[in-house]
C-alpha cells in the first residue's frame, strides 16, 4: 500500500442545505476541507495510506475536525493542537447562472501560528511515496511557508516524490511576502507541478497570461531541473451546473491530453482541482504511466463534481471504471 | 435609494421538500409569497427601498408572514391586520416531464376583506419612484380592486410611475366582476404594462390570441395614452427542468428584444415572472435606458429559476454580472 | 375499476438523503419496494384496484412495510406474517459519471420462507383483470417459485391475463435451481412477457445475446403459444443523470415502437422498469389497444425517473398528458 | 375482531418541529387528525377494525389525508370527496410554563358541506360493535349535525353500542344553532357518554359548574334512559410538560375511579382525550368489565402523551402492560 | 408604544441539533444573539419598539444577521457595516448532569472595531424610553467601551432611563483595561442596575463575595446616586434540565422578591438572564410598579427557558398570564 | 496513555428521529454500536488508546461501520472483513410509560462467522492495560466464543487485566451451546467481573435470584480465584424518562457503594451499562483506587443517559466533574 503525506490548513466548511441562500438558511451543513487534506482523503478512498499534517485549535471544534479526517481514513497522529481559532469558510452553492459564493474567516487560525520547528518531518515522511503541497499554505503565514519548504527539502533528501499545485489566491498573502518571493523555492524541490499558463506567467514571469501551455511548461522545466511533469487542466464553465474537464501534461518529452469529461449536472464543484491532483498522484505512484495518470486525474476530477463536500470519496474501482468507460451511470448491484 | 410600493395578497406557501409528492411528504417547507410582494422583495435585494401593503390575519400566522417580509428587507409598517384566514397555497415541485402542481386555499382570506378606505395611499406613496400592481389583486374581491385603483390614481396624481402586470387567472374572479370589467381602468393609469398578446386579446379584444406582439402593443398604447412601454417575455418550456427566457418590449418607438437565457437546471420556477417585472422596474428606475431595463428583466428572471421560494433574492451585482456576461458560474470568493 | 394482483417480496429500502455517499450519511430515508409491489402501487395511483401478496416478518418492521403499502393505496388483506427477517436494500444514489450502488441484505427473509400452500389464490384472484409476476420471485426460494407458478396456473384457469417480466438477477438463485429450470414454466402460462433479447437468449437459448428483437420475440411466441405480446424497452444511459427510454412490442403481428423519451434530469432511476410494466398493463387492461398500451408504458417509465422511491406515484391523468404531449412541464394550477 | 365506526372532520395539522415557535419555523410537520378519527386510529392500533366516515376535498391534499388514515390502518372505503377546502389547524407546542397554541382554519371545509343524504349508514355500520361521535361534529354545520344524528339512530336500530364524547368548543357553532339545541338529541341515543360536570351543567342545566360528578351523572342517566355509563377524567396540569390523569365512571350502580397516572414528560398532549375514549371503548367492547375498561381508558390516555401526532398509536399489549403495571419503561427487546 | 434602544455585539450562534455533541453533528442550527440584542428582541415581542445598534461585517453573513434581527421585529436602521469578521459562538447543549458548553470565536470581530464617533446617539435615542447596556460590551474593545459610555451620557442628558446589567466575563477584557477601570463610569449614569452580590464585590469592592444583597445594594446606591433600583435573581441549578428562578430587587426603600418559578424541563437556558432584564424593563416602563416589574422579570426569565435560541420570543400576554397564574400549560385555542 | 482492547460485534443501529414510532418514521438515524465497542469508544473519549476487534461485511456498509469507529477515536487496524451481512438493530425510543423497543436482525452476520484462528491476539494485545469482553459475544457463535476465550487466555499470559460483563440475553445462544456451558470458562480468566445476583444464580447456580450481592460475590470469587472485584449496579426505573443509578462493588475485602445518581430526563438509555463498565475500567486502570473507580463507573453511566447513540462520548474532565460534584448543569464557557 502506497503512502501520501500532505500538509496544510483544514477549515470548517459551513453551507446552507441544497441551493438555499444564506439569507434563507436556518441551518448549515458541516464539512471540513482544505486543498491538501482533500488530496489526502481522495487518495485514502482510492486505497493509499494517507497522513495529513496540520495544526488545529485545542478545543471541541478542533477535535471534531480531526474526527472528520479520521472518519475519512486519514492518519491524524501528527496533527498539532494549540490556540483557539478554527479557520472557517461559508459556502453558498449556486446553480446555472448564479455563481457559488465563498466567504472566508481564516485569519489568525491555529494553523497560521504554526512554526517549522513544531514538526518532525523525517519521522512523518518515513515510508511515504509522495509529499504534496499547494500554493495556499505558503500564503497563510511565514511559519507555514517555512514548514512547507522544510517538508519539501526533507522529502528530497529521502528520495520521496514531491508534487505541488502552485495555484494561490492573491487575497491571501497578508503577512508581508508574496507568491513571487516564496513559491519558486518550493517549486525548485518539486518533481510534479500543477500549474496553469497564467500561474507560470504570474509567478515566474514565463511567457504571457495567454501563452501556449507546452512552451511555458518546457521553460519551467528548464528553470527547475527537478521537475519531471508539468500538469494542468482545461475547465469549460458552461454554467455553475455544467462544466467540462480535460487533462493535459507536459511530461518532459511530449504533451499528453485527455478528451473532455462532460459534467452535465454539477453537485459540488469545490475541491475538484484537488481531486484532479489526487487522481494524478494515484496514477503516477501506482501505475507509473503518464497517460494513465493523466486519465486518472481527469476522471477523478469529473467524479468529484458529483460528490458533496470538499474531498472526493470514490474508490479506485470507480475511477478506473470511468477511465475505462465501462458501465457509466448504470446501477451497481 | 429609489423606492417601490407594491400592493397585493401574501400567501403562505407550503411545499414538500425536494421533489417529494404530497402523497410522500411528512413535512412542508414554508415560504410566503404573492406576485406583488415578490416584486418588492426582489427589488429590496437589488438595493431599493421596498414597501408592501397587504392585509393579514390577526394571529401568529399573519404575524409570521410579516416577519418573513421583514426578514427579506420589506418595510411592513403599512400592513393591516384583521379577520383570521391566511391565504395558502400548496406546491408540489415537478421535474422533466412531470409538471409542478399548485392547490390554492385562498378564498375568504383576510386580504379579500380589504376595503379601499383602510389604506392611506398618499402617506404610503410619499417618496416612491414606482407603484406596481398585478392582475391577481383585482380578481380577489371588489374591495381589493377598488383599493388597487385608488393606489394607481393617487400615484398618477403624485407623478409616480405605475407599472402593471395584467396577467390574471380566470379561476379567480369569483365575486361577480370580470377581468374585462376592471382591468382596463387599472391599465388606463399605468405607464408600464406587462402583457402578452393573448392577454391583450382576451382583456381588451386587441388582435387575436396569436397576433404579432408589436402590433398589439401599439394598439394598446394608442388606446391608453399613459402607457409608455408594453413588455412581455417568451418562455420556451423544454421541460419542467429546462426553460428558456427572452425579453421583449415595445417602447413606443421600436421593438427591443434580448437573446434567450438558457435555464438548463430549473430549481424553482414559481415567481419567475415577478422577477422579470422586478428587473424591469429596477432598470427603468435606476438606469433609465430601455435596453438595459429589458436585459435586467430577463437576467433577473433567469436567475430566479435558481432561487428557492417565490421571490428572487439576488443582488444588483449578481444581475449586473449576468447582464454583462462576466464570470458566470464561477465561484465568487 | 379494473383490478391487478401482484406477488413478490417487499424490501425496506434505506438510502442516504440527496446525493450523499454511505460514508457521509448520518440518516437514511425509508421506502419500501420490490418489483411486483412497485407495479401494484403504480397501477393503484393510476386508478386501478391493486392487491399485493407477500410475506413479512411479524414485528413492527413488517407492520410498517404493510402500512407503507396501505398508504399508497394497496389492498394488504392477503399479506402473510411470520419469522423475523425483513429483506433490506441499501441504495446510494449516483449522478452523472458516478453510478448508483445497491447492497442487498435479503437472504433468509420472511418472504423466502413462503410456501405455496399458505396462499388461497382462488380467493385472492377473484375479480382480477391481471396477475403480474417477475423473474425475481422464483429466484428467491423454491417455495416462492412454487407459489408463483400456482398463481399463474390459477389465473389461467380463471381466465385472468398473466403478465411476466422475466428479467432476473443471476446473483439471486442460491437455493439450487436456476433461471433455466424455472422460468420457462412460468412463461408458458403468461400472456404478456417483458423480455430483452439477452433474456430470451440466456433463459431459452433463443438467438444470441445481440439478436434482433422481432425475430427472437416471434420465436418465443411460437414456443409458448399463450403469449400474445412480447415487450421490451431500449434504455440509452448517457449518464446516471440522463437516460433515454423507448418502448417496443411484438404483438403477434407487427413490431410497434415509441419515440424516445428524453429524461434529462434523473431523480430516481430505481423501479423505472416496473413503471414501464405498470403503464403497459394499464394500457392493455383499460385501453385495449397495443399502440396506446406501449405509449403508456414508455410515458409511465419516463415519469418514474422524476419520482423518489421505488414506485411510480403519478396519476392516470399525468401519464395521459405525457402520452398526448400536452402542457409538459407547465405548472398545473 | 371487533369493529368501530366513527364520523367527523379530519384536519391537516401543521406544527413547527420540536419546540420552535411559528415565528422561528421554516418547515411544518404534517399530521392529520380529528377527535373521532383519532379514536378510530387508536382502536385500529389496538387491534380492532376501524372505519372512519368523513368528507374531504377532491384534490391531492384530500387524497393525502385519506392516505394518512390508510397508513394508520383505517378503512377509508366510505370517505366522500367534494369541494376544495381542507380543514387545517396550526399547532405550536409549548413546554413548562409556556402553553401550546392552536390556530384553526376550518371554516367552509369540504366536511362542513356534508349532507345526511350522502351517507349510507346501514351499509357502513354493518358488523360494527360501536359507533362513536363527539360534540365537535354537530358544531360544524347543520348537515354534519343531521348526519351524526342519523348515524346514531341507525346504530340504535341495529343494536350497535353508541358512545359520545359531548365536549364541544363554543367558538365553533357558527351556523345558527347551539350545543343546547342539538347535543341532547344525540345524547338521547347514546349508551356511553363522556361528559364533565361542567358539560352536564352547560348543555343540560344539570347541577352547577362545580357539582359532584356522581350526582350529575345519575341525573343525566335518569334524563336519558339509554345511557349506561357516564365517564370523565381528572386532569391535573402541573405544567405543559407535566400532567396527571385519573379516570372516573358512573356505571349506573357505582362510581369507579383509577389511580393517577403521572405523565412527567409530556411529548404531545393533543388528542389525549381521544385516546381516553379509545381505551374506554376497547375495554367495554373487548373485556366487558367496567373496571377494566376504565383502566384501559386512563392508560391509553397516559400513553398518548408520549406519542407525537393527534392519535394514539400503541398496541393493545402496550396498554395492557401499563394497566397491569409490568416492565414500565424497560427496554422491550 | 414605548421604545427601547440597545447596543452591543451580535454573534452568530451555531449549535448541533437537539442534544447532539459536536463530535456527532453534521449540521448546525443558526441563531443570532448577544445580551443586548436579546433584550431588544424580547421587548419587541412584548410589544415595544426596539432599536438595536451594532456593527456587522459587510458581507452576506453580516447581512444575514441583520435579516434575523429584522425578522424578529428589530429596527435595524442604525446598524453599521465594515470589516469582514463575524463574531461566532458554538453551543453544545447539555442535559441533566451534562453541562452545556460554549466555544467563542469573537476576537477581531467587526463590532470590536467600532469607534464612538461612528454613532449618532442623539438621533438614535430620539423618542426612547430606555437605553440598556451590559458588561459584555465594554469588555470587547476600547472603542466599544467608549461608545457605550457615550450612549449613557446622551441618554442621561435626554432624560431617558438607563438600565445596565453589569455582569461581565473575565475572559473577555483583552485590550488592556479591566472591569474595575470601566464599569464604574457606566454605572454612574445608570438608573437601574442588575448586579449580583459577587459583581458588586468584584467590581466595586462592596462587601464580600457572599454578602447580603440588600446591604450591598444599598451601598451601591449610595455610591452612585442616579441608581434607583438594584436588581438580581437567584438561580438554583438542580441540573442542566431543571432550574429554579426567583427575582429580587432593592428599590431604594425595600427589598422585593418573587416566589421561585420552577423550570422543570429546560429547553434552552442561554439568554435567560437577558429575558430577565427584558421583563424588568417592560414592567418598569409600562407598568411603573416595582412589584409588577419584578414579577415580569422573573416570569419572562422562566418562559425563556422553554424557547429555543438566544432571545425570548413570547408576547406580553404570555408573560402576563404567567404573572397572574392563569391557564398555565393549558392549550390556547 | 493507557490502552484498552475490546472484542465483539458492531451493529448498525437504525432509529426514528426523536420520539417517533416506526409506524410514523420516514427516515432513520444511523449509529453503530455493540457492548464492547461502546466501552472502547467511551474510554477513547476519556483519553485512553482503544482498539476494537471485530469482523464486518466487506462492502460499503461494513466500511461505514469502521469509519464510525475511526471517527470516534478507535484504532480499527485489526478489524477483519468478509461475507456480506451487517448485524442491525432497530430502536424505537420510548418515554415515560412507553417502553423503548428493539428489533434485532443480527443472525448470520459477518461477525458470527468469525473463527479464533483469524485473530493474532499476541500482536493486538501488545501494550494493552485491559482486555474487556461481555456475555453477548460467546452467545453469537461457536467461533466468537472460542475467539473470546483465546483473547482472555492470551491476556492472562501477558499479565493484562481482564474485565468481563457477563450479562447475556437468553434469546441469543442459538448455535447449540448455553451460557452455562461457556461463560464459566471466560470468567475463570477474568479479574474484574460485572455480574448481577441474578446472573450469578443463573449461570453459576450461586445463591438464588434474589440473593444478597455481597454473599454471592464472595462465593463467585472463591470459585474463580483470579477474580479481584465483582461489580454491579442498582437501576431504579421510575419510568422510561427517569432512572436512578447506584454503583456497588465487592472488592475482595468489603462492599463499596455510591449514592444514587438521579437521571431525571433520560435522552438515550441504550449503552448505559457499557458506560458503567467503561467508567469502572478507567478508574481501575488510571486511578487504581476502588472507591474512585466505582464513582467513575456510576458517573459515566449517569452521563451516558444524556448522550444520543450507543456509546458514551464525554471526556474524562466531564466525568471527573460529576464525581467531584462541581458545576453540574452550569454552562461551560
Amino acid at each position: 500500500m502506497k503512502k501520501i503525506v500532505t500538509f496544510g490548513e483544514v477549515m470548517m466548511r459551513l453551507s446552507p442545505p441544497g441551493y438555499a441562500k444564506f439569507s434563507q438558511a436556518t441551518s448549515l451543513d458541516i464539512d471540513y476541507g482544505g486543498g491538501e487534506a482533500n488530496v489526502a482523503i481522495a487518495l485514502a478512498y482510492m486505497g493509499m495510506k494517507a497522513c495529513h499534517v496540520t495544526r488545529l485549535p485545542d478545543n471541541i471544534i478542533g477535535k471534531s475536525a480531526t474526527q472528520y479526517l479520521r472518519q475519512h481514513w486519514i492518519d491524524t497522529d501528527h496533527i498539532l493542537y494549540g490556540d483557539t481559532r478554527m479557520g472557517l469558510y461559508f459556502l453558498e452553492k449556486g446553480a446555472v447562472h448564479r455563481s457559488s459564493e465563498i466567504v472566508y474567516e481564516r485569519e489568525d487560525s491555529a494553523f497560521s501560528k504554526i512554526e517549522a520547528e513544531m514538526i518532525q518531518w523525517e519521522e512523518i515522511l518515513e515510508g511515504a511515496d509522495c509529499f504534496h503541497w499547494t500554493g495556499i499554505t505558503p500564503a497563510i503565514s511565514r511559519g507555514a511557508a517555512k514548514a512547507c519548504l522544510k517538508a519539501i527539502q526533507v522529502s528530497n533528501s529521502m528520495g520521496i516524490m514531491v508534487s505541488g499545485d502552485i495555484h494561490s489566491r492573491k487575497s491571501l498573502w497578508k503577512y508581508g511576502l508574496s507568491k513571487q518571493d516564496i513559491i519558486p523555492d518550493l517549486v525548485s524541490g518539486s518533481n510534479v507541478v500543477i500549474a496553469s499558463t497564467y500561474d507560470m506567467y504570474d509567478i515566474f514571469g514565463i511567457g504571457k497570461s495567454e501563452s501556449n501551455f507546452e512552451t511555458s511548461a518546457k521553460t519551467l522545466q528548464e528553470k527547475f531541473p527537478l521537475i519531471q511533469k508539468v500538469v494542468d487542466k482545461d475547465r469549460e464553465v458552461l454554467s455553475a451546473s455544467h462544466n467540462r474537464i480535460k487533462g493535459k501534461m507536459w511530461n518532459g518529452s511530449k504533451l499528453l491530453t485527455t478528451p473532455f469529461y462532460d459534467v452535465t449536472h454539477v453537485i459540488d464543484r469545490v475541491g475538484t482541482g484537488d481531486a484532479y491532483a489526487a487522481g494524478l498522484i494515484y496514477g503516477l505512484v501506482n501505475h507509473k504511466k503518464d497517460e494513465v495518470a493523466l486519465k486518472f486525474a481527469a476522471a477523478s476530477c469529473a467524479l468529484k463534481h458529483t460528490v458533496e463536500g470538499d474531498a472526493n470519496m470514490v474508490s479506485n474501482e470507480e475511477v478506473t471504471r470511468l477511465v475505462e468507460g465501462n458501465g457509466l451511470g448504470d446501477i451497481k448491484r
